[in-house]
């Protein structure tokens, strides 16, 4: 009984910790002491990992390291577990929303998301020094009326835009998967509803792209690997997606993604390591790399993901789109690949606030229970020149949380705050988030053993040649977890959820940079084995945790640049069922924001007013 | 990644479980491979299991041995993880009942339970060869009230009962500690009251012994140890005692248990192994040992025990008493040593159903969540001379299991079905539970685990010679699972309720012997290292699990005796919050059955109505 002989943080009870500005909790930085490994290098650990003893020891020897076995795996923690990031029937207040009503159709909930928003002040597509705008849903959707364009034509260009990536010149791998005939096939039914009068809603014939670790007819659900889709057939569409094309959207394929979601970075050995539209010599961000990318260089207005640990939110911030996870429940996960049960759900990724609203409104009829009224679903949003309906706004903000990200990062999300104030009047309140880096490695234990709990029975009947390098680290890990390290997780689990909600007691959004450093270099070591670069991994995912593992609803949106003209994201972070609220800060940033953009160099106008 | 390799069971989806009477699943015995082991043996084994390669082979084996490999660790499972036994809720139609008013106390409620007690039709005490009865709750307010007797004088009974049971010839191993002064003062306060006229409720000075596993000033709570007292002080009363005390109870002490709830024998090595009331030679059963037993013995009419797995319900049928445990949430954990968080509750030991309804409804208060109307506790108590109240009662019986007991057990349960059907007119329907060894060994996982995630900071400070040889076995096999065995136990949990809630749209309740073999021999070189004798624990534990896995309220009364003249529990499991007719129908069976009763070998009479 050695393995209880170890000396573990002893935590203090929840309630005794200060949560307040001058708290004297310890920030702990991410103690992560592994070098960036690519190539050879990972091979040969993957063959130290997967051999019996030797593993094992190797693997005590990195949890120790990295601090696994003290904060978590034998700590002492006065609370019990809490083994999911449901939320029930807590009252919310959000100021001045609008509640869908129940029983509507997707369609009938777009057309109530499109009556919340504001006139379009500026629908003519700008790219000049100062201003670059993207085509929005209501932008093809009055093309589309007018007849200046057709779903057929944009599906066509679109298929060449695809194409063109593919190119060994750029070499993008956005797509796992998509099919020609299939896209035209839907252009075509669309186009004939808008020639007869009778599109179905504002998203018919709007193209949205699908992160392949979601079910998806006619394309396989690959997960990113090139085995699960043979163990687990696609038999029908997702919920999500089911109710995306009873609007009329266009479905375009499956986007890249990390294998297994295992990782941030979106390099994947099979399809290719998807590269940031802005540098194609950067990284996208993963796990949901190719729906970011496609969304960034204008191949669709907006595309689904999957966040299970920030794997929305962060690439949405490295490629600078809009970056949407609701509130776990809220959306169905029926349909979503089995990678875990309680961190992950889907999430939106759109070009713009206001194309995450209608989607969101198009997606999330799913409530998980029955729900009071005040649970419903509600939207909201904010004429331009009355933006202050929603008044007394308070941040919270946690200092050395928000400033462990690159100067270029904090100075923008700084300076950001700064005009949301000015123009506003929003508050900012200092708080103290305890324990953020517990909760990353607690997060990290749950994800990697439900993961080995879902998969195992898959992996058992596998030629491992078939996975990835880096994907078989990931699941060696993962699968050394004990059933005392995932209860512990759990405690954890329930201490971050106490102080989150004292903390949304004292403000209405924690607010955070999405990601600790912007889109890092793409080497060419890493295309067949991927990487291990824990340092960079802990640094992406540095500001994601709670939005999993607490279920809470939050958005990412693009503020601004860094010295290499990679995109810089700033992250709300909601209380449960908040999402409209949520959208509604959002987009009043954005409209701050926005005059700021830029064009990333891969770019696709597929309405072609460039031209026009 | 070889722990992958393993072929496991594959289960089919829940839903294509067949249930019915004569469905094809395969009854799986305990593939329990182990002989009873006790003394230099278990030491050995211990040495064993605790040196650090050696041992985790052992534990392998004998995993894999015990199918737990097979069954659950690498099994292949469609459902998710279901992480609690809590019920929310679910709409349920009790007949009859008397829902308790909201906002009593407990006094109050002890008072409306007694308003639905049908009229004493003999309150003597009888003790001829035909019929032997035992003093209730209210026979003590009775006498009390009338003068008859004082608080203070069957204080005084007790005292020198209990010191009687602590003689070298009986040594009955009750308690772990009572305090003279502490009792004797509360009984003469309650004295006092009863000679204003003023007693609080019905409860008023009737005794009440307490499981040392939950907090009762001025004791220590040892979880029948000899050192977790010293590492948690109880401070305060746990909330059940403090209701009870607020009933004008008389807290006689803390009860033995088996060590940690590790076992079901009531083998404790610090506090002696706790006798039979009913043959001393045997064990009682545990791990609430002490509870039952000093019930058993007419020590008091009430007890309060913990259920984990079984604890309650295995030494109630081995003493031959009433084992009540409600549905998981109804009443509160404050208190109760936390040795797991997802299975285990406080329940009710006492001689008679209407004393454990009385108890029940002095501790109900518990509503874990704004519970609706209909999930207020409710009380239900038939006349005598309508026992047709409740009609068209079906009770579901699943054959193969029911008979996985000794040919005594099953003849004797099968001869109440009879008689339950010939009187009240109520129906056995076959079905099939499937799974119940799967689940056995889930339950296991589970409760160990969690056992060893609380425990394990405590017993990482230890000197392991303050704990019991059979503990330490105990505690090193629940240190040994994976975080994938214990979320494959909490999928299997999800197939049972699943299954469970199928069975109970066919029938009211799940009706079983409450354990596979009446109280077996307390052989001498157990004494000092506990035994590990695994079949028996099986069969004892065989009927218990989905009271605890799946939080069902569930109820045992002694309905017979075997050859040997041991007691013979018969079990009914019933939905969630269904308490009120739970009790109702154990009522009614003890009504026919008590004709049947026999005074136990070790019995005091501490109303001395004998004398009179």
């Amino acid at each position: 009984m050695g393995l209880f002989r170890d000396a573990g943080k002893a935590y203090k009870p929840a309630p005794e910790v200060d949560l307040g500005a001058h708290s004297d909790e310890f920030y702990l930085h991410a103690n992560v002491k592994a070098p960036r490994v690519a190539g050879l290098l990972v091979k040969i650990f993957v063959w130290i990992l997967e051999s019996p003893i030797l593993g094992s020891i190797v693997l005590y020897i990195l949890k120790k390291d990295n601090l696994i076995q003290r904060l978590v795996s034998v700590a002492e923690i006065q609370e019990p577990p809490l083994f999911t990031a449901t939320h029930s029937n807590e009252d919310i207040s959000e100021q001045s929303v609008t509640p869908i009503k129940p029983n509507l159709s997707p369609a009938e909930r777009v057309q109530e998301a499109a009556s919340c928003l504001p006139p379009c002040l500026d629908s003519s597509f700008t790219d000049s020094a100062s201003q670059f705008k993207r085509w929005t849903i209501r932008d093809f959707f009055r093309a589309y009326k007018s007849g200046e364009t057709t779903p057929l034509e944009v599906a066509r260009r679109f298929l060449a835009a695809a194409k063109e990536t593919e190119d060994p010149k750029l070499h993008m791998a956005f797509f796992i998967s998509y099919s020609h005939e299939d896209i035209l096939r839907q252009a075509e039914e669309s186009s004939r509803r808008y020639h007869r009068g009778t599109p179905i809603s504002m998203m018919d014939g709007v193209l949205v792209a699908i992160k392949d670790e979601i079910d998806c007819m006619p394309y396989p659900t690959t997960g990113g690997t090139r085995w699960l889709h043979k163990v687990r057939p696609c038999i029908e569409d997702a919920s999500c997606v089911k109710q995306l094309r009873s609007c009329g959207a266009i479905l375009v394929g499956k986007t890249n993604m990390h294998e297994l979601g295992a990782g941030a970075s979106g390099i994947n050995p099979h399809y290719g390591a998807t590269r940031n539209p802005y540098d194609i010599n950067k990284i996208s961000g993963g796990s949901s790399s190719g729906s970011a990318a496609a969304v960034c260089a204008g191949l669709c207005p907006v595309a689904l993901g999957v966040d299970g640990g920030g794997s929305v939110r962060m690439p949405a911030a490295l490629c600078g789109v809009v970056g949407f996870k609701p509130t776990s429940g809220r959306l169905s996960n029926s349909g979503i690949l089995p990678l875990n049960w309680t961190v992950g759900m889907p999430g939106i990724l759109a070009a713009t606030v206001e194309d995450a609203l209608i989607t969101y409104a198009a997606i999330c009829d799913h409530l998980p229970f029955s729900q009071p009224t005040f649970l419903q679903p509600s939207l909201n949003f904010p004429l331009l020149d009355s933006m202050q309906s929603i008044t007394n706004i308070k941040l919270a903000k946690y200092g050395k949380w928000f400033n462990d990200s690159t100067i270029d990062i904090r100075n923008c999300c700084d300076q950001t705050l700064k005009m949301l104030s000015q123009h506003y009047g929003w508050k900012i309140v200092d708080v103290t988030v305890p324990e953020i880096e517990e909760m990353r490695l607690a997060h990290y234990i749950t994800i990697g053993s439900e993961c080995t709990a879902s998969l195992a029975p898959h992996l058992s009947k596998l030629d491992y040649a078939e996975i990835g390098w880096d994907a078989r680290v990931a699941l060696s890990v993962y699968g050394s977890f004990s059933s005392r390290d995932y209860l512990n997780a759990q405690r954890i689990r329930n201490r971050q959820m106490y102080f989150h909600k004292e903390i949304f007691k004292r403000a209405d959004v924690i607010v955070t940079p999405t990601t600790g450093v912007t889109a890092y270099p793409l080497l060419s070591d890493a295309a067949d084995t991927g990487e291990l670069d824990y340092i960079n991994g802990a640094a992406l995912v540095r500001f994601s945790i709670a939005g999993n593992f607490l279920g809470l609803p939050a958005v990412t949106l693009l503020v601004g640049y860094d010295k290499g003209g990679l995109p810089i994201g700033l992250q709300f972070i909601g209380r449960p069922w908040s999402e409209a609220t949520l959208l509604h800060l959002a987009f009043a940033m954005q409209t701050l924001c926005i005059k700021s953009y830029k064009r990333p160099k891969v770019f696709y106008d597929l309405l072609k007013k460039e031209q026009a």
